[in-house]
């Protein structure tokens, strides 16, 4: 190990898909460098970003982790299996460190789909301007995919008796699937509270993982953002469930 | 090791995300059973794979490797990491391990976006019926992605000054941007001729993969189904640009 810091390269204004990276870290008590939300005078701000992806190689978008200096690797489920087996904080078993990355890219896919239910047809468009398909994709997602995923994330937990997705231990999917449900909460209050009644131990996950020492004060600080309306998880009522 | 057989669990009608697992497996010559498309008596067709997922705990949906007997995993590049780590298909380098599997996860990325051309409102419901989405998506995904993830690779090849993603090695992804090369043209026919003219590393690369031993002996078998429209990659022509 040498004194280098990590450090994380993501957009500067929205939690994102670095917050999952970010939620590893902070709970592991690990220091890093939240690059793009230094000042621009220190390296930092928005341009350090676009400069790593803009005709770039290797890492296809953010977020982006330089592990050593002048070493980045990208994908957030890629940096959280990184940091998980260098930190010691995934457990030694190879089968168990496969069933962790196999959450986290199940919650990946979780994560598009709530992306793409406010932009369902480019990213290069503005919301307003696909409005009516995210109307119907946001109905579709409400319906059918929140308890596919919550179903199969509950049963999971259930078959393992304890608390947490690959049991008596918190590891990093357990982390992202708090974010996930926080997120989800966010962007569809009334479907979330419709939906979540039926899964007893995602809330139980849930408040287990809020209580975390390094989550809760990560929670108090102000390097958590809020989620806002240029991220993942959007709130726009009009794609939530109706009263 | 011992004598137990791979059993690779994948809807049997159409070639998907299982795709990509089988190229990794035929073209290093690896013996599998590709369950579903055995016979119902032999515990396989269709019925296989829906009793894997259906209620089911840890692996959320195919394909899904039974890599030992009675031990699944899931999620594509999960199972492409284990199987090229296991079989010294990869690196020994952590590093290149890092760089195959961010690549695989890009693509992954890439390959959701194509399906979801066909497929912006809800799996769900028929193509027909979110086909005005699919016209829009599809202008977007032909004006912006394409070049976006075609542009990433041609730099990412040509940083390493060989024919393949990580140098002079072929490793999975490789296999799988092949295929997934393969997989867009015949989805979008005039606009991947329109695009690939700027790539000429990734049309190398198309070439070389398709001429290796196992892939080339894979492709000309029954074993390899051909593209249709149940899978990811469809050719419905009006999505495509026009002449």
């Amino acid at each position: 190990m040498t004194d280098f810091v990590y450090r994380l390269y993501y957009w500067p204004s929205l939690p994102g898909r670095g917050e999952f990276v970010r939620l590893l870290l902070e709970d592991a008590g690990i220091p890093y460098v939240d690059v793009a939300r230094t000042s621009e005078d220190e390296g930092g701000g928005v341009q350090s970003v676009l400069a790593l992806v803009k005709g770039g190689i290797d890492c296809f978008a953010p977020p982006i982790l330089e592990y050593e200096s002048g070493r980045h690797i990208a994908q957030t489920a890629n940096i959280c299996q990184y940091l998980a087996i260098t930190h010691d904080l995934v457990h030694e078993d190879p089968f168990d460190r496969m069933l962790a990355n196999q959450f986290q890219l199940t919650l990946a896919d979780l994560v598009s789909e709530v992306h793409d239910t406010h932009h369902p047809i480019s990213t290069s468009m503005y919301y307003e301007d696909q409005k009516d398909a995210a109307l119907l994709r946001s109905a579709a997602f409400i319906e059918h995919r929140i308890p596919k995923f919550f179903g199969f994330f509950e049963r999971t937990i259930a078959s393992m008796k304890e608390t947490y997705l690959l049991g008596e231990r918190c590891t990093y999917p357990d982390l992202s699937l708090w974010h996930t449900l926080e997120g989800i909460e966010h962007a569809f209050p009334k479907a979330y509270a419709a939906h979540i009644v039926d899964y007893p131990r995602l809330r139980a996950l849930r408040t287990a993982v809020g209580a975390r020492e390094g989550i809760a004060a990560y929670v108090s600080s102000a390097r958590r953002m809020p989620f806002n309306e240029h991220g993942i998880f959007r709130n726009y009522p009009e794609l939530d469930l109706e009263d």
